[in-house]
Parts: C-alpha cells; sequence; structure tokens
C-alpha cells in the first residue's frame, strides 16, 4: 500500500454541504463503500445496526425536508442513513450466533460462553442503553464509510441535524423496528461550495492528546 | 492514491487478541495516527474528547488489570484511551470559537450565528446526553483510527470490556474532568494469536443494507 496519500485524503475531506447533483457514483464506488461499512469492526462483532442506502431522488427530497431543508441532502448522489433497533434482544445474539456458525463451523456447545457473555450484556442493559450503546457501533462504520470515501476523493457529509422522527416516518423504519441514529450525504463536491476553501480547524495536538 | 488494497486491509484487521510485545510503534507510526484522530469530523467540529496515548509499561499493567486482564493491553505498543468531559459547557464552546478565528481569521461577530447555534444545542441537553453526543464523536476517530492503522498494516484492537471507573483512577482523569469511553490497543500481531486465523464473520449486504 502506498500509504503516502491517506493523510493528505484525510486533509482533503470537508464536511461538504453542496454536491454537483450531475455527478453520480458508480457501482464500483458504492459496493466499496457499503464495503467498507460491512467490514467495520463493532462490539462483539454484533453489527446492531441497519444503513439505508437512498438513491432515488424522490425520496432524497423528503429526506432533504426533514433535515432542516440542508441542499446536500437531494444534491448528494447518495444518502446513507444509518438506523439501530429500537427493541434490540437476545434474539440478535442468536441470529449472531448462527453465523458465527455457518462461516466458521462448529457448534453452538462450541461458542455457548461466547453466547452467554453477549446475552447477558444485552440483558443488563435498558433499550435506552442498549439504542446508546448501538449507535456508537455505527459510528464506527460512519467513520470507516467517510475515510473510505476520502481515500477514493468520493466527498461526504455526515449529519446529526435532522428531524429523526420524519426520517423515520418517510423510510417506514417504525414498521421495521429501526430509528435512525445519523446520516451521510455522499457524492461528489460542487465547485460552488465555499466550504472547500476554508482552512481545516482542528484542536492542537497538544489540546488533544495526552502522551503517558 | 492507489486504492486497490483499502478493502484487502480492511479485511487483514482484526480484533487483535495477542500483540507481539518486541515490535514498538515507530515515531511516524505514532504521529500518522494521530493526524487520522486529529483530522477525524465530529459535530460542528467540535472535538469534544481527549485521548490518552499511554506506551509507559508500567501503566499498560495497570490498564491491563483494570481490563479484566485482557493481555493484549499489556502487549500492545500503545493503548489509546478515548475520554470524554464529564461536565461539558459552552466554554468548550467558547474555546472552539476562539480556535476558528485564529485558524480563519474574522471575528466573533462574524461567526455569533454559529456559536450560538452550538450553545443552544449544549445548553439543550443534559450532562448525560452531552456525555453521549460527546462519546459518538469520539467513535467516529476510533473509526479513523483503526482504518488507517489498517492500511498501514498495524494491528489493533477496539475494546469496551474494562472497568471504567479503574480507568479513570489510573489514568487521573477525575481530576481533568474526564471519564474515558473507549480504547484501542495498537501494535503489531503475535504469530501465536490464533484469531489472527479464524474467518471474518460479517452479516451479508441483504442484512445490512436497503437499498432504497
Amino acid at each position: 500500500m502506498n500509504t503516502d496519500q491517506i493523510i493528505p485524503a484525510l486533509n482533503w475531506r470537508y464536511a461538504t454541504k453542496a454536491f454537483n447533483s450531475d455527478k453520480k457514483l458508480t457501482n464500483d464506488h458504492l459496493e466499496t463503500l457499503l464495503n467498507a461499512i460491512q467490514l467495520a469492526p463493532t462490539s462483539y462483532g454484533l453489527q446492531p445496526f441497519k444503513v439505508l442506502v437512498v438513491s432515488n431522488q424522490e425520496v432524497k427530497d423528503k429526506l432533504k425536508a426533514a433535515a432542516y431543508d440542508q441542499g446536500q441532502v437531494a444534491q448528494a448522489s447518495e444518502v446513507f442513513v444509518f438506523a439501530v433497533n429500537k427493541n434490540y434482544t437476545v434474539e440478535h445474539v442468536d441470529a449472531y450466533a448462527k453465523d458465527i456458525i455457518e462461516t466458521r463451523g462448529g457448534t453452538l456447545e462450541d461458542i455457548k460462553g461466547y453466547v452467554d457473555t453477549m446475552k447477558g450484556t444485552v440483558n443488563s442493559r435498558t433499550q435506552e442503553q442498549l439504542a446508546f450503546w448501538n449507535a456508537k457501533q455505527a459510528y464506527i462504520a460512519l467513520g470507516f464509510l467517510l475515510e473510505t470515501a476520502a481515500l477514493y476523493e468520493i466527498d461526504a457529509c455526515p449529519m446529526e441535524g435532522f428531524d429523526n422522527a420524519k426520517i423515520d416516518e418517510i423510510l417506514g423504519l417504525d414498521t421495521l423496528n429501526l430509528t435512525s441514529v445519523v446520516i451521510a450525504t455522499v457524492g461528489f463536491r460542487s465547485d460552488d461550495d465555499k466550504y472547500q476553501h476554508a482552512k481545516k480547524v482542528r484542536k492542537s495536538k497538544e489540546d488533544l492528546f495526552i502522551m503517558l
């Protein structure tokens, strides 16, 4: 891997506020971004979220209205909506245990200790705590999406500013027992987006890190 | 950027359970990982966390004891501890506003609307909600750390399984008004770590994504 361009790519990226709506992601781009999200690590490996990937213009227009009319939602090639379960249960652990056995072989007995630990964690938490826990896992995957996009010179804007209930309604998340936690608009920056020229503001290393 | 090796690198990485304690990160490695964390996006750009980077063996040994004796904490070259503020206030917004002006020029009056919006958000949330919000931002940076490490063939293990209060005590976080939220051990895998040979278990794309 030629690593020289990784940090420059992270400097190149910025929260894109205006996309060129004529420029769409290729299928290869999209596949790569899905792979990055799929490969992101999560606590115990449970992957406790779903990601809605919206290319449909009509749906993106509706999402824009539910995101305080921020233009990038309608202009972006794709809108990624990360959602977590509203009722996370040990059944999700059972489904994961089945996946482990299908992928690695062995029996349920072989992984009983691991499964019991996971179920113990799930059972010890309230639904609110579980939603928080699961949202944090989604944010790791959001990080993988944003970094991978930057490495491919694909623009993106992570967004928390939206009407969660409206987004859920538009996407039918209620009926799936899901609720939206964070969004990323993905595509290619517009030449007109003045924010691409703004200097990146970051805490100094002295301020951000404590070295021990 | 030669992008061919990005997804393979994300497949190569795994939650490393045993590190080769003789193999240390170079200063260049460490600097790159700090850059990746520093460049990770956060809500409003507030970067509402600190990262303790522990190289000291004595401290790592203590952290290991506070992390249910998981060996990787003592073996890793560095232990990254992400911590958030226990009392997040508008003063943090003021400090950020100062950084914006120092970096981009202009006056406080120019960014008054933005600053007021941020302060409104901070003031509308309880300390518990702020800690949750800030932890999520730290998880984006965790994602950047883990992906960047993988691209450099540096191993890592994200960890939530630790005694938060004990970690805070060891690192003196209480006196800094901080509390630990997530850890990543970073270094190079031991040849003996059997988990490196385990097949990666991931949800299918059909299960993880909803395409609209």
